[in-house]
């Protein structure tokens, strides 16, 4: 007889409304697919450990100090976070947990922002948007985006995802990836340590990597200057990939034409920050990738799918490996 | 023998260097046509008429008084417009010049941008944009706009070839029409008088509407108030169909959440004018539709293409019907 596993719903009430997990939603799905399992849901982020001391697997939608929870849960084996980014996760991780993330939840959405931010950036929206501001009236005539080239960061998920869109619209997309390769149907793929041959080609940089070591800081100012006067930047991944800093002289200089930005060094941005008043530049709040409409349900369908795959011991999906970093 | 046709270019320097009509390339497309004509460039708009007085055709990229000229020219017959909006040219067209215009020029362009434009109104840039200005962060997680209805008013060359790019993001797409009818592939057709049955299930309501005297107004703050709270509005066509004043205080108020304007009652809007101020909207200079980059080429290519027609009499493409307006 197989033992009943036991799964710990750690649902913190301060993520907001969209990212509740509930106990029932795993039950039923679990007993939908003929998998005996006893769930245990608590909503009290300080008493985590207490309510972990018997579990097998943590489904979670907050960070937590893993390795201490891990010290009196000796059965935990199985962490699910519902974040794509896990960077906070990692430097608590134990060799012995599994950690699988939300990759692949935020495709279509992300995608479409992508898109979205590309046409944007085209028809100059950046820049009219300051010049309502400045009540000014000055026409920019572009051409489509067909036969433009845009440039990908890190052709995960999102990034892959983005892809076709692009390509539907006529461009020319470039993948840059850490192994220089992608099953994304992307025109050419380079690996991350040559972005400045490729660099020079690029309309529009669109930045979807994850943060890590080779990342960190990776685009600074003289990355962005080997960009064509008038590019475009997105970032829609994580933010310390990039410089902010001369990323903002360069669009208050008019060398790169405009960004858009969803995610930020420091969140939210404070409002006396000098980010805000940058030309050129359309903000959103870290909002434009995240698609809570069925996110959850859409986690936990990366979880379910693994659920027979870590009982039987086999290979799962979404497995974050820390020596990647994602 | 054929008797050789007599082909006006005028061209007005004051349009701007990428509305220029060269003669040279009329003659040369002419003669590659095995089409014999004698071509006049005229750049001085004041001396038109007397450059007019043998010709048979003339292509213009400027308004004139058509009548006027053709008191002087008895026998000019057709007149090649490189605009799309013809109401400026209706007022003097005689019932014997056949005025054929630019529509389907714009197609490519202006269909992108209203998808950039409906994607930018789903991940609400017009909020954002007003809330970078205060330095407010404030998160809204919008779901991708599968699923969502957008309609469009005004199925003409823009509006049919938005419709593709729309449905290609899963979106319902509803087309309003004079006739109610239309060759693009939307999901349901109505009539302009119509309106009030389509406005309540619209979430984004775009017009590319020409300026006719049934369109004039016809979208005042009664059917802003049809749709539904939140919905959002792009205006690619002739502005005078909405009332600007109506819909600047719905945005004010929040009871639509954005709009995209790249048209306007007065242009260039001027600087002490209360449009800039108004929230939650996205304001390009009349420049997102029209597409200067080999603009002129095609309107050349409806021009030569109906120029064989025009010589054996029969029916012409892009022909204008002055009782419709458009």
């Amino acid at each position: 007889m197989t033992k009943t596993i036991e799964i710990l719903v750690e649902s913190d009430p301060a993520q907001g409304l969209g990212l509740q997990i509930e106990g029932d939603a795993v039950s039923s799905r679990c007993r939908a697919a003929g998998i005996a399992v006893s769930v245990t849901t608590n909503t009290d982020p300080a008493r985590l450990a207490e309510a972990a001391r018997s579990a097998d697997v943590i489904i979670s939608n907050h960070k937590f100090d893993i390795g201490r929870v891990k010290e009196t849960a000796p059965s935990f084996a199985w962490l699910q976070v519902t974040s794509a980014g896990v960077e906070a996760y990692l430097k608590t991780l134990p060799d012995d947990v599994i950690l699988t993330n939300a990759s692949g939840v935020h495709a279509e959405k992300g995608a479409e922002f992508i898109l979205a931010s590309v046409l944007m950036l085209n028809y100059r929206i950046p820049y009219f948007a300051s010049q309502k501001v400045q009540r000014a009236w000055t026409p920019v005539f572009e051409s489509v985006v067909r036969g433009k080239t845009a440039t990908i960061l890190g052709v995960g998920a999102i990034g892959g995802a983005a892809v076709p869109l692009l390509k539907a619209r006529g461009m020319r997309v470039i993948g840059v990836t850490s192994r220089g390769t992608t099953e994304a149907p992307v025109d050419a793929c380079y690996r991350l340590d040559q972005i400045s041959t490729v660099l020079p080609k690029t309309d529009f940089l669109i930045s979807t990597l994850p943060l890590t070591p080779e990342t960190e800081g990776r685009i600074g100012g003289e990355a962005l200057d080997l960009l064509p006067h008038g590019a475009g930047v997105v970032v829609a991944g994580r933010a310390k990939v990039l410089d902010y800093g001369a990323l903002a002289a360069r669009l208050e200089s008019g060398r790169l034409s405009g960004a858009v930005l969803d995610v930020f060094p420091e969140e939210p941005v404070p409002a006396d920050h000098q980010i805000w008043s940058v030309r050129n530049l359309v903000m959103t709040p870290h909002c434009s990738v995240d698609d809570h409409a069925g996110y959850i349900d859409r986690c936990l369908d990366i979880f379910m799918d693994n659920l027979p795959r870590f009982l039987a011991g086999e290979p799962m999906r979404n497995v974050v490996r820390p020596e990647k970093g994602y």
